[in-house]
C-alpha cells in the first residue's frame, strides 16, 4: 500500500504562500476502529480560501493550527471501512485536509453517488466552485435575459461556471482575467462575449467599450482596483455578487476601496456571501449543474497537477493566476 | 410684497462649499398666467445631496448649472393661482429651488394636506428625511426587535427619525456623532441607547464596547474611516443601508475603503439606497410616522436659521456638522 502522505501547515502566512509554510510527511495509513473508515484520496482541491486559513488571527471556517494538516477537501474511495453507512469502494467527499489518506467516524466526510460524473468534477463544478457560481447568480443576483454580467477571474473554477449560467439565462457576459492567453480562452473556449485583460495598461477604458450599455450584475471574485473599475460601470439597481477578493489575499496592506460612493449613487445591492450559508439552494443548484453537463452546456476546465507532494507549489502557482478552471491536485488513481 | 430674494449657484464645488459658490439677488416676484400659480415659500431644506449637485460632472437627479437657481426643496402656501389644482392658500411642496417665490405650472410642486402638523415636519420627519429613516430601516435592513442598530450622523434628521423607528421595533439603538455635546443629546434627548464619538481617540474601542453583541444593522451616513470601523463590528448576516457618505463630500479624493473583505467574510447585505427610488414605500412610511408622531413617540429636531440670505453659510455649517436634526431655513410666515 501507499505511505499516507500528509502535507502541514507549519508557518502562518501574511505575504505570499511559499513552500516554507508547508511541511511533508509520511504518516502511517490509517487503520479503522469500530464506527470508523479510510478513504483513499484520488483528488484534492486548490481553493483560494484555504490561504485565509493560514493566515493569523482569522476566523474564517473552522480555525487552523500550525502542526495540522493542511485544510482542504478531496474526493476518494474507501478502502476499509467498520462504519455502517460506507462501505468499500464508495466515492467520498472528504474536508479532512492534505492527505492521502482519510480516517472519519462520519464526520467531515459525505457519501458521492457519482451519477455518470467523473469524480473530479465533485470538487468543481458539481462542487463548491459549481454551486458558488449558481448561488452568485441564481440565488443572489438574480440575472434575467438581456442583462450584462461581468465576472471577474473569469477564467478560474467559478468563473468557467458562471459564463455558462449567465449565458443560459441570456445575458451579455464579459469576463475579467490576467492576460491575451487567458482573455482568448475564455472568449474560444468558455464562451464569454468579450473578455478584457486587467494588466493591458487602458484596462478601465477597454472595460467600457466591453460594456457599451454598462453592468447590470458584476460577479466579483477579484476585488481590488479591478472591481473599483468594474463598480464605475454599474448601472441603477445593480447587484455585486461578492464572492471572493483574490487580488487581496497576498497583501500585507488591503487596498483602498475607491468607488463606495457608486454603490450610493447607483442604488447598488452587494451580497458578500459564502456558499456555506446557502445549504438551502445546494439541490436546485446541483440540478441545474448536471442537467446541463448531459446536455454539453456548460465548458469544464481542469487544472491538474500530479502528486501531493508538489501540492504547495501548485497552491502557490494558484495565486499567481498559472490555471484555467479548476485547480486539483491528483493524488492517486 | 417681499421681493423676491433668489439665490444661485455660481461656482463648481470640488472642495468645502463657501460663500462664493452663491450668489444672492432680487428678482421680481413671478405673475402666474393661466395654468401656473405661485408659492411663497415659507421653509428651505438644507440637505447634504444638494452639495453633490454643486460638483462638475455629477450625475446624481436633475444636472445643476452655474447661474441657476440653487436646487432645494421649499414649503410655502399659493398667494396666486390660475391652476384649477392649486387654490390661494394650499400649502405646496416644491423642488424648485432656493428662492422666496415659486412659479410652478404643476410640475416639482405637491399640495400638502398638514393633517394637524407643523409645515415645517414636511421637510423633515413627513418629508425626504423621514421617509429615508423608514425605507432604510424597514424596508432595506429589515429591522428585527433585539437586533444592534448603529447609527452614524446619529443627530442628523435621517438619525434622529431612524432611532425612534429602532427603538419602537425593540432594536438596541447605537448612535454615532461628533464630539460630547452632540453625543449627550443623541442619549438624553433622541434615546440612543449609548452614542460614540466618532473624535475620540479610542473610537474603534469605544464603539467595541458599545456594541458587545456587535452590530447586525448599520444605517450609513457618514462613510469613510468611521463605515470601516463599523463594518469591523458587524455580525453574520449583517445588513448595511447604504444611505450618505457625509464625510466624503468635501475631500477632493476619496477615502480608501479598507474593511470589503468583512463583507464577504460575514456574508453582509449592503444596499446603497436613494429614497427617490422607493416611492412604492411612501404611503406605508407616513402612515407610521404621522401615527408615532400623534402618539409623541417621534422626536422633532430642527435646526432653523432665519432668512433666505443666510441659507449659504447654514448650508457651508451643515457640513461641519453645526446642527441638530433637521436644517431648515425660514424664509417668511
Amino acid at each position: 500500500m501507499h505511505p499516507n502522505l500528509q502535507i502541514r501547515f507549519v508557518k502562518p502566512v501574511t505575504g505570499p504562500v511559499t513552500a516554507e509554510h508547508f511541511a511533508i510527511e509520511n504518516a502511517p495509513v490509517p487503520a479503522a476502529r469500530e464506527g470508523e473508515f479510510v478513504v483513499r484520496n484520488a483528488f484534492l482541491s486548490l481553493d483560494p480560501y484555504q490561504r485565509r486559513q493560514m493566515m493569523p488571527g482569522v476566523h474564517y471556517a473552522q480555525p487552523l493550527r500550525v502542526g495540522d494538516v493542511m485544510v482542504g477537501r478531496t474526493i476518494g474511495r474507501v478502502v476499509e471501512s467498520r462504519h455502517s453507512g460506507f462501505a468499500v469502494g464508495d466515492w467520498v467527499r472528504c474536508s479532512l485536509g492534505w492527505q492521502s489518506f482519510s480516517l472519519s467516524a462520519g464526520e467531515h466526510a459525505e457519501k458521492i453517488e457519482l451519477d455518470g460524473f467523473a469524480p473530479s468534477l465533485y470538487l468543481g463544478i458539481l462542487g463548491s466552485p459549481g454551486i458558488t457560481a449558481w448561488v452568485g447568480l441564481r440565488h443572489v443576483a438574480k440575472i434575467r435575459a438581456g442583462e450584462t454580467v461581468a465576472i471577474s477571474a473569469a477564467t478560474g473554477a467559478v468563473g468557467s461556471v458562471a459564463v455558462r449560467l449567465a449565458k443560459s439565462t441570456g445575458c451579455r457576459v464579459v469576463g475579467i482575467a490576467g492576460g491575451p492567453a487567458k482573455c482568448a480562452f475564455a472568449v474560444e473556449t468558455l464562451g464569454y462575449d468579450a473578455c478584457v485583460d486587467y494588466q493591458a495598461q487602458d484596462f478601465s477604458g477597454l472595460l467600457g467599450r466591453a460594456t457599451p450599455a454598462g453592468v447590470d450584475v458584476d460577479f466579483e471574485n477579484v476585488g481590488g482596483p479591478v472591481f473599483d473599475a468594474v463598480i464605475a460601470r454599474l448601472n441603477q439597481s445593480a447587484r455585486v455578487a461578492l464572492c471572493g477578493l483574490v487580488s487581496q489575499y497576498n497583501l500585507s496592506e488591503p487596498y483602498g476601496m475607491r468607488n463606495i460612493a457608486e454603490l450610493l449613487n447607483q442604488n447598488v445591492m452587494l451580497q458578500g456571501f459564502r456558499v456555506g450559508n446557502y445549504e438551502y439552494c445546494r439541490e436546485a443548484a446541483l440540478a441545474e449543474l448536471k442537467e446541463r453537463l448531459r446536455k454539453g452546456e456548460m465548458a469544464v476546465q481542469e487544472t491538474i497537477t500530479d502528486g501531493l507532494a508538489n501540492a504547495p507549489s501548485a497552491f502557490a502557482a494558484m495565486f499567481a493566476g498559472s490555471h484555467l478552471g479548476k485547480a486539483l491536485v491528483r493524488i492517486g488513481e
